[in-house]
């Protein structure tokens, strides 16, 4: 589907309103509505905003309009926080003020299956056919970085764009991967919660996706869709250019039931979907984590498929493992070139080191300028195509014990080696995955947790995605890989 | 394979030595040696400890002994900590001081794959063959919580002890795992990692386990293993009566090639090894976590088969989650009896929430006393045997921020929760198990990771086992609840 001039319009103003009302502002402050006011203002939302509320009154020092219409100039959005029975009102009175769309957080509607609740939902799709545009409702509306709208709880948002358009049917899930995307380095170009989704849909979402300049990666979390027929079609045709990311809920007996009262929406056979999903080159993912990670490896790699790779670190069974791991996703992991092994030999620690790929530091403390010539060595061999670092920090912890208060930030090497990755990469044109994951997790170790933050940041900053474990790090890189495979031979076909 | 005495009185002795020779401690404390001794006083080894070196001097203010003979008297276990080819006379000597057993650190023999590597590992054979048994070569040793024998390097490591036996192959999986375990709160009775295993093995050490009583749960990490025939029969018995739960590293080419050069094995077939450990009932899992997440269920759960559960928490999204990984484990989630659920109910926010089966609370923040009322109800219901609680308390963040100042620890419940948690779970004899899921772990959230760490500690110390996720909480029931069912069948069939 092709989004028309009328449509667009309005998804832009909506994604980027210069003036937005909030209805069901209290003047004590309680309630979503003073909750949405307070996190716009302190995500520092770049357009006006105006509340709204019958009873009139102030919020924190501003006047509450009794209604939309007293509003002294023009709004594009609305977000509607008011008990269910109010919100048609409300909404014919936005449409009145010429707003080109809303968002209603409310529930209270189709999701209760009662009488009441179906019949508010049809209200609000007539007043939505008479010409706005409705987010909703029983969602946590939109988030856009750029212009600083934000979620339903969302104050803390980071207002750093990025490439992933998320659409999400749950509130839950859409503030959750916000939140996730910022500490892990997914950044966001909107994510839409559309709960019930009594107007704007996956479908109508997807064709503004694929046409959005500032999206690049295309993730879903979906409980039911409205026409399968339109909604795979537009999927297929969107999956052969942008990655649709796409984690399906309620696929199980219990997860169906579990959607009709979460999004009033049919959860669908497991084996179906699959099916339908692989034939659009659209990737299932099962969990959040996998949903975040294969976002992440979009944004950070290269645009190519993988086959051959090295895994370095220090541990002998941490390169067994990787290998394991490699070999279920598809990856190879050749024994080196061996003069290049030599070469890497000389930067290792000796005896219990092995440079054949798995690069076996077998010790922990290799040192970054050792690692720079290990990954430069390893890189030389043609046949390798990405290098995976491993870094087991917390040994440092009995190392700095053993030295005798020393503090760990003076001597975990992070930001050596953030750059050195960086570097490696760079000159080799071999892109580098960072593993890092957390052993001590116990409450006497926030020091470790604490370095391993800020490592995770200088690696994102360098440009190398971080995972906290291999498979996730592998799962991740085996679907971008997946990915352009399937691109490039369809672009070969036709 | 039953243990003779002879066998069982030197491992004992050597789990629990009334006395320790380190040899190759250094005057300067550098080295492994000298990390070994302040390791074993810092973790507060019950025995005594000799150091020993050649060169003789002081480490620490206590003489270094220049022989083992040199030691006033007589020594049940000896850590050798020397390079590779003065290990063979080491060994000796400790045999003619009467020691049962030592444990080799040093790397350097057949895992080289050098002539001369084979070689000093077949020395260290004879010798063995002349009455005393040896750990590794090439390993980080013997850890035992209730003697206070450590890792390399292990000072932090918990003196309590619990009732999982871990075999390891790979020194840096025994440590990570016993780290981990630390927090996790899976207890040890010994970890033992054999490295070449040139002496004590996989199908010995699992006789060992099968007959000691203080290990109840036997985990393994193996690479290679010597007499396939003895040890899938040792396997098949022990399973019967013992939970087994075995990592398998090498299965795919290139993890098979490094296993040769970490601990000098032979990886195998992956189909094999799958097919294999199915029939004897032995409990496969793909990776370090996994392993350990399996560990914790078997330690805190009732040894019993599980079938139908609940899901409660906060976010419909959560709880669909929950039902369609329920239902890839095989666990049903049943809609609860309707006068459970219109009681549930009463308890729960409106609207938005659920009281069906997944429990939506809609909200994260439902009182802990409103909580316990939900988990009581749900229980009555004939049919279910275990509950799942998912509690998302980063929202606390939020409410703290809106609070002006608030601390998280004066806000978040989490003692009530595990004290409900532990009540809820003896009143109704349905055992609870709690999904704590960390979504923000930014530079700036440490906080809430120390308040999830704090509440983990809470909840493990009532006795409720802890994940990190859905999936891992589902999937470690799954392996304990398939292992009670199949022991329930085969009993009965016999």
């Amino acid at each position: 589907m092709k989004l028309d001039q009328v449509r667009k319009t309005s998804l832009e103003r909506m994604f980027h309103p210069r003036s937005v009302a909030v209805v069901g502002v209290s003047t004590s402050g309680d309630g979503f509505g003073s909750g949405i006011v307070t996190a716009l203002e302190t995500i520092g939302f770049e357009g006006k905003i105006y509340a709204v509320n019958p009873k009139g009154g102030e919020f924190r020092g501003s006047k509450i309009y009794q209604n939309p219409d007293e509003i002294p100039e023009p709004i594009d959005f609305a977000i509607i926080a008011v008990p269910a029975g109010h919100v048609p009102a409300v909404l014919e009175e936005c449409r009145l003020k010429g707003a080109a769309g809303v968002e209603i957080l409310s529930s209270g509607f189709s999701e209760l299956g009662t009488t009441q609740g179906i019949r508010l939902e049809r209200e609000i799709k007539e007043i939505c056919s008479r010409g706005i545009r409705v987010v909703g409702p029983n969602c946590f509306g939109i988030y856009c970085p750029k212009s600083g709208l934000t979620l339903l709880p969302g104050p803390e948002l980071s207002r750093v764009s990025g490439t992933v358009g998320f659409l999400s049917q749950s509130g839950g899930m859409s503030v959750d991967f916000a939140h996730i995307g910022k500490w892990m380095g997914v950044g966001f170009s909107k994510v839409v919660s559309f709960g019930n989704g009594a107007d704007l849909r996956e479908t109508e979402m997807l064709a503004y996706f694929e046409e959005d300049a500032e999206t690049r990666i295309i993730a879903m979390y979906i409980e039911g869709i409205q026409d399968g027929g339109a909604f795979f079609s537009a999927l297929k045709q969107v999956a052969r250019e942008k990655p649709v990311i796409l984690y399906k809920g309620g696929l199980s007996e219990a997860g169906g039931r579990a959607v009709e009262t979460h999004t009033a929406s049919m959860g669908g056979s497991a084996a179906i979907w699959e099916s339908a999903l692989r034939q659009c080159g659209v990737i299932q993912v099962t969990d959040l984590w996998e949903m975040a990670e294969t976002c992440l490896a979009f944004s950070m790699l290269p645009e190519r498929a993988y086959e051959n790779i090295t895994v370095a670190g220090g541990g002998g069974a941490l390169g067994v493992c990787a290998c394991d791991t490699a070999a279920q996703y598809g990856f190879r992991i050749p024994v080196l070139d061996p003069g290049l092994s030599e070469a890497i030999l000389e930067y290792l620690p000796q005896p219990g080191s092995s440079a054949k790929n798995p690069i076996d530091a077998a010790n922990p403390f290799v040192e970054p300028r050792a690692y720079r010539e290990i990954l430069l060595n390893a890189a030389k061999d043609d046949r390798i195509d990405l290098q995976i670092l491993v870094q087991l920090m917390y040994h440092y912890k009995s190392l700095a014990s053993g030295m005798g208060g020393v503090s760990l930030k003076d001597i975990v090497p992070y930001r050596e080696m953030a750059a050195i990755a960086s570097e490696v990469a760079s000159v080799t044109g071999k892109p580098l995955m960072l593993v890092l994951p957390n052993i001590m997790q116990g409450k006497e170790s926030l020091d470790i947790e604490e370095i391993l933050r800020e490592a995770r940041k200088a690696f994102l900053d360098a440009g190398i995605p971080v995972f906290s474990d291999i498979r996730s790090c592998l799962r991740s890189l085996a679907h971008v890989s997946r990915f352009h495979a399937r691109k490039k031979n369809e672009t070969k076909k036709s």
